[in-house]
């Protein structure tokens, strides 16, 4: 129970990584009368968004201001003096850029500090181990913890161990990578998996397919019925070493200091700017979206800065152009994503009176904006025929995915219940190369690749906001906890 | 003049990046009478090596060596028990595979140890800074150094600043990557050329191409005339990001603590085990070999001690087949190269009585064993003509390069004063995304491809023993320091 908890908790931290593809075939749809070719109206419309951003006055200028954001703020860790100076920029720049009702809505969230760390294998030889605390691990002592270690790859193999033998130990964890969604309930149960036998702390192979000897940090989930223990990441590197060793019956130490602390909770905000859509104004509303909060690494410009940035200035750029839609297209710019969806689940319960109405579809960026390729698009059978007529209206994109799932990870509640989703696909091969490391900057990021992000997420937003209808949903009557 | 003497220095202590060809065109070789012939009736028995190592009773062994071996000592520092604890097993496993005159030479060697370290940007924002320190460097006072930041790309640029601007300050020095030939001066020298000005501490951008916000450390070279700074290596990203922010005027401070300390230079050893020649036994030896050490950081798999394994294997390999050349090869493992060739220079310094006549050919792998493509030779033009007649023997490598310079770290010294060498060319294009960081471990080691290395490195240097005559050289009367 805990773990299929924890490990759907897990899978909504981040991207999607497995898709159904849907049943329905876009060729054999039957589109409401008339429909078909009040879309094909909007080529030029779309040509227009497409020319101005990838190539005429705002070409080079999404990842001029990512750049900018990232260069002035750093990481935005959640419950950090960074992360709210950046949305007390982002609001600021949104007024001045004239965008329709600038806000922020708040949220209570989690406080956690990393603070000082490190983990040394002490015996039988002497080697650093790179770490990175786990989001919302305990510290250990300021001695720290200096212990035996157990070291196994997965949790049936660790079944196989009694308490005694665990008592005290630190265990890692060496799961072999499977893709991020089969792999990180390693990360979110761990700790209380080895806590119930009485582990001391737990160290985890980064979530990770390559490495060059870097840690990757992420939230863990603790079982509220068990032992808080410290946890953290190692390198992939290091994590096979002490496998490897392990098997051959070699007996280690490991020492292992933290200062983490979690502190009280606290508020943090989500940032909103929007284009007020000419008839519809606070329903049918069309969400886009990124989180503003980071991890503690690198700048996250890749987790979820260039998902934030695509959606803001997708929304500046129309704005600008002087395009108004039918409906209000609303910028939201998540906080305390990582730290488990804190923010979005804040603002569904805000919204939530009156959300079947108020909401037509939600957009997300967050996971890469690499070379676009096309979106993933979720929803009903009739919600994909429409998006994929609107999908021909996008020069040079030829990816286009339909899913009855989720496709997004803040608008993951909303689609669960019905609602239809977009992502974008991009180049995102190596992604978890980066994912929630010190490699997550803007070296990632490339400015032509940006402006067709941008340019994709505008046009596609666009022409969803100022259609006659709206896209189909079929939406439950579930209330948020 | 410090700044030639230190690039200089900084050159050797890596892999040799430029090659200048040549003019001596194999084509156009008259080699002596009869020796084409020669070469060629070593067909068979070049063949029966490869076929052995590669795809016969030891196929996959110099892999599996390896893998105990940096499994088992882990990284190998100057100075540490870990060393010399390998070493100790080098002459053990040697000694139990019969080779001959096994032993180890001493040599006096650098003993600097890293302790605990860490920089953090602490204004404008707050940011861990992933570093290692740089080898050699001092460490800083227990609270560490809490300083402004001054950001230059290059030494011509850090030349407009006053003494008075540099005062009490952290240097930051982040060159464009142009190569380690060209760009690691900014390690080795960047401390003493910023103390010169009053710096109090100096950061480099680390020696790599690219990056998953990973520090590469490496030895500096303090100018004894200049006070003793502490120095360390941090990320490309993080050097990126300083150095932008800077340029835009953001003041900066960093906090950077550093326990290295140079203890007394300790012993440490040269190991070396041979297969006698049948003939010629201390004279004309044919010398293969690699360095034993490693930085403190990964396992040193790649660096070196992938090198060392195809050296030792090749003579283990040889010797279990029976082959016995007429001059004895003679496998090396250096020590203390990463802190500079101080076991290379030692035993140099114990041979140079009769090394006109001790010594025929140099081989060492110093630059990865990837996919093996060929040889480097390095030499005259009458050694190149017999060295290009040798190559065609060797089945399935076409990449054979010729050069009047050196092709090696530790053999440089005998290479410039006119001994042969001979290197291992390899698929080492992405060998500086791993040098002297976390992630120099077996994970970049293939078992097929350290086959085929071993087997092109003992078929080589089995021929250059076995020859009738030796290979040609033009030994300058050189005497050591």
């Amino acid at each position: 129970m805990l773990r299929e908890r924890l490990a759907f908790f897990g899978a909504l931290c981040a991207i999607l990584v497995s898709i159904n593809l849907a049943t329905a075939d876009p060729n054999e749809c039957e589109l409401p009368p008339g429909l078909r070719e009040e879309i094909a109206q909007y080529q030029p419309v779309v040509d227009s968004i497409f020319q101005h951003i990838v190539s005429g006055e705002y070409a080079g200028k999404t990842w001029q201001s990512l750049l900018e954001f990232t260069d002035r703020f750093g990481p935005r860790l959640t419950g950090s003096k960074q992360l709210e100076d950046a949305i007390d920029f982002a609001v600021q720049e949104m007024i001045a850029e004239g965008l329709d009702n600038v806000h922020t809505e708040e949220a209570i969230v989690s406080h956690w500090q990393r603070g000082r760390e490190w983990a040394e294998l002490v015996e039988p030889f002497q080697k650093n181990l790179p770490m990175l605390g786990l989001g919302k691990s305990v510290g250990t002592a300021p001695e720290g913890i200096r212990a035996e270690v157990i070291v196994v790859e997965s949790f049936e193999e660790f079944e196989n161990f009694t308490a005694d033998q665990v008592e005290g130990k630190i265990v890692v964890f060496v799961p072999a990578w499977a893709g991020y969604g089969a792999t990180v309930q390693y990360r979110s149960e761990s700790a209380s998996v080895a806590a119930n036998k009485g582990a001391a702390a737990v160290l985890v192979r980064s979530m990770a397919p390559f490495s060059i000897g870097t840690p990757h940090t992420g939230t863990l989930s603790y079982d509220p019925e068990v032992r808080r223990i410290p946890a953290a990441a190692i390198t992939v590197e290091d994590a096979m070493l002490l496998l490897r060793k392990y098997r051959r019956g070699d007996k280690m130490i490991i020492h292992l200091k933290m200062d983490a602390m979690n502190l009280d909770p606290t508020i943090s905000r989500n940032t909103i700017g929007e284009l007020e859509g000419h008839t519809f104004k606070n329903t049918s509303v069309v969400v886009v979206s990124g989180h503003m909060d980071s991890w503690d690494v690198g700048t996250g410009a890749m987790d979820d800065a260039g998902g934030v940035f695509i959606s803001w200035k997708a929304v500046t750029f129309l704005k600008a152009m002087g395009l108004r839609p039918r409906r209000t297209i609303r910028a939201i710019y998540w906080t305390a994503e990582e730290t488990g969806l804190e923010g979005a689940d804040e603002y569904e319960k805000q919204h939530s009176e009156d959300e079947k109405d108020e909401f037509n579809v939600f957009f997300e960026s967050d996971s890469g904006t690499f070379k676009p390729t096309g979106l993933d698009f979720s929803g009903n059978s009739d919600a994909h025929c429409i998006f994929a007529e609107i999908a021909k209206l996008m020069p040079g994109f030829n990816d286009f995915t339909y899913t009855e799932g989720t496709v997004g990870s803040d608008i993951g509640n909303w689609e669960r219940r019905g609602f239809p989703g977009v992502s974008l696909r991009n180049k995102n091969e190596n992604y978890f190369w980066y994912h929630h490391s010190e490699g997550d900057t803007m070296e990632l990021e490339d400015p032509h690749d940006l402006d067709r992000s941008t340019a994709l997420w505008a046009a596609t937003a666009y022409v969803i906001a100022d259609l006659s209808i709206d896209i189909p949903k079929d939406v439950t009557d579930y209330k948020p906890k």
